[in-house]
């Protein structure tokens, strides 16, 4: 008993993840690169699948906390952030290359997504880190953090949440801080976004994305509960938006 | 994607584990020590539920292989195994002791436990460890052990499994190497051990235990698929036996 | 080449490191336990020199931070340290035990000890995880601490450095912020506090110590270039000072 | 104090290691890809040092046991072994890559070296996941791993070392088995091996390489008591037989 450690319990034995079940409903997957999750093995896996069900596939980087599933705060050096990056986001190369697969973007996990947020040093960094590989990087809209991607020659992708809370001043709230959400929430969430540029705090108040009209992407997290239910549900209001707006 | 890592994936948020409910079913619990499983965190709390419960509470020592659940093969030196069942063992009794819960037994996890059957001078190393603790060690029939266990002084408390398999030669063998089972397996392999001191080996022929009538405690894997209901099970026909012959 | 990792370097081969030298010149030993540095192995060998040396054997618990020597800021909720260090301290208490040893004092290291001068409530976490091993805590003068110490009934001992440097506020500075320093130094700073109650902050201001009087240790770190000999010149001056005071 | 783990000790604050100086000595460098040793920090820095000293970086990947110092057996299966080459090898290629410095060849390191000699599906594994990057692989005469290499179509390159022994059939023998050694002694059998195709058993009789003239690369350990004397030695010897033989 007690056979699980930190945010982590035992794969039942002989069953598969709900990973391969997911990638029907997305169109790119953020791939854990060791430091938080992930080890080769599944890395290599995940890989393939991305391949067999032609899902663009992105690097997950994140702090060395197993442990604590990389959402704790760690503080770091510049120079370790810096080269913590290459590191992971070279290992999922090396794998991306021997199948064929390109790099789609990369994604910053967790407390290094909420650290980059809260020190623009931080942000410089990663972001620096990220610049050699050439490829867009997910994050939620950020004026500052734009600014360094124009700055650095950064393709800037900017994504929302629907499965986690904004704050009154529309700033992501980590997991910890968010409300339980269901399928049909995150539904709506998105159709509020999509629809009319805006979505609604923790507070319940109405907040503007800014948006207007350009494309973003929309992240769900794989290890909440009904996760491939509210994968399910959301990839069906972004087929009916894509279509009413003729994208697809 | 790819968020687990090794034998593990990340507990869904918000939910508990099955270690609870197993509670109701058993009367002893091995209780991982960080390892090869286990947090400090999760050991506490074990640690309570078993108080809680009024469960025997047992360290359960391991090989140091989270991403392999302790269950790889890893060479060891005779004192680092000294060493680290005494760190182990150690800090689960802290615990024990802030809670006012006794420390029941101890009991050598998966590779560790088949080191000391390949290995007489692994057998020895970890039994002379074990020794300070005055405390039973469970292992299944094993005349060695025994004889080493007489030698220290230890109490010597035999154990058989019903959810993975014997070999003709009467040894266990690996979860990897055992065939899937179901609760009705189980149960009907404890009757057999209960009523007539045999078990079928894995290619189904009879073997006998040897208990000749005297105690055996019976374990089960908290990670097997269908756990909770193979427990519920067996405890059904072990409160039969114990009440058949007056035990209970 | 490049093989070491975070503050670590392989020992080199065939050699025995300081600490059975350093074990001449020092009353009380702080072991790390597993979290931060140390492993089963070399706590067992520590507190058997401990022994050898009639040195007295106290538990160094830490944050879980190999890479980072624990002097890495890493966010913990209060239950995990609670739990975190019963494991620590458990683990070394069990080797203490097996060798006949007593456990003398705990004196949380690097970070750990920085975060509870930081918040109150991680202080009192800590504190009250060390409560039932019923031994001192050792720390720096601390008001607050004191506090929490006497209403926990936990003996508090403290402590000065002179390895490292104090602000102009009094309070001791990580290692990382404090200037190099020689023997020849530490003895100097030793002296002044023994003799005058008093020591010389990082920007060379005198500052009051405020023990009048009260007994104190003086705490050097290991890893230090130059350990061995600061450890001597300093043993020089505690001699001189406790025989001038009748002490010795 | 205990202040080291497995084969660590703290790197004395404010001191640079011995990489640098030894990189006047080499022609290559095998970098440690953080498993055995190595963080993604040293790994970038190392990639710099090779640079500017104009020193070939090759990958030194090995299995993932920090605390063994990857020497320590473990079991792994062919999948895992296959995605941790390709994950070592690509973190260090995207830091190459950065530096503008090409990868120059693959060398297993410790008990990953000797599994693959051990066991022939183990070294298929690992050449196969080597085979992508296209570069040669070092390792000691070894036919059946130059067969495998040859029908890979990967440049196979032939390595000796001279500060272990090699066993009376030729075999190289860990460091745990091997005598001490001092820099004249690995310099006068390096002499030998370049002048008469032979070295000294462990028993102290002749063997012969083999090498019949064709080139090869020997290999220095950087955490040797003397690591520093023995590279000068050697490299006077490798500098000098290569002038007589008009290669440089």
């Amino acid at each position: 008993m007690g056979e699980g450690f930190g945010r982590w319990k035992l794969k039942v034995l002989r069953t598969k993840g709900p990973d391969e079940d997911l990638m029907r409903f997305v169109d790119a997957a953020n791939i854990a690169c060791g430091f938080h999750a992930g080890d080769p093995s599944i890395m290599l896996r995940t890989v393939q699948l991305c391949k067999k069900h032609r899902v663009k596939a992105g690097a997950h980087p994140g702090l060395q906390d197993l442990i604590g599933f990389g959402r704790r705060k760690i503080e770091m050096n510049l120079d370790d952030l810096h080269a913590m990056i290459l590191y992971q986001v070279g290992a999922l190369k090396a794998m991306l290359d021997v199948e064929g697969v390109e790099l789609s973007h990369i994604k910053p996990h967790g407390e290094l997504y909420f650290y980059m947020q809260r020190e623009e040093p931080v942000m410089r960094a990663v972001l620096e880190a990220c610049a050699p590989f050439n490829v867009p990087v997910y994050a939620c809209r950020n004026e500052k953090q734009q600014a360094v991607c124009d700055h650095l020659g950064i393709p800037f992708q900017q994504e929302v949440y629907v499965d986690i809370d904004y704050s009154a001043k529309g700033e992501l709230l980590p997991v910890s801080k968010s409300k339980p959400t269901t399928p049909e929430i995150c539904a709506s969430r998105f159709r509020l976004m999509a629809e009319q540029d805006q979505t609604r705090d923790i507070d319940d108040n109405l907040i503007t994305l800014g948006f207007n009209g350009k494309p973003f992407s929309v992240c769900l997290h794989s290890d909440m509960p009904g996760a491939l239910e509210n994968a399910r549900k959301v990839r069906q209001v972004v087929d009916e938006v894509n279509r009413n707006n003729g994208v697809i």
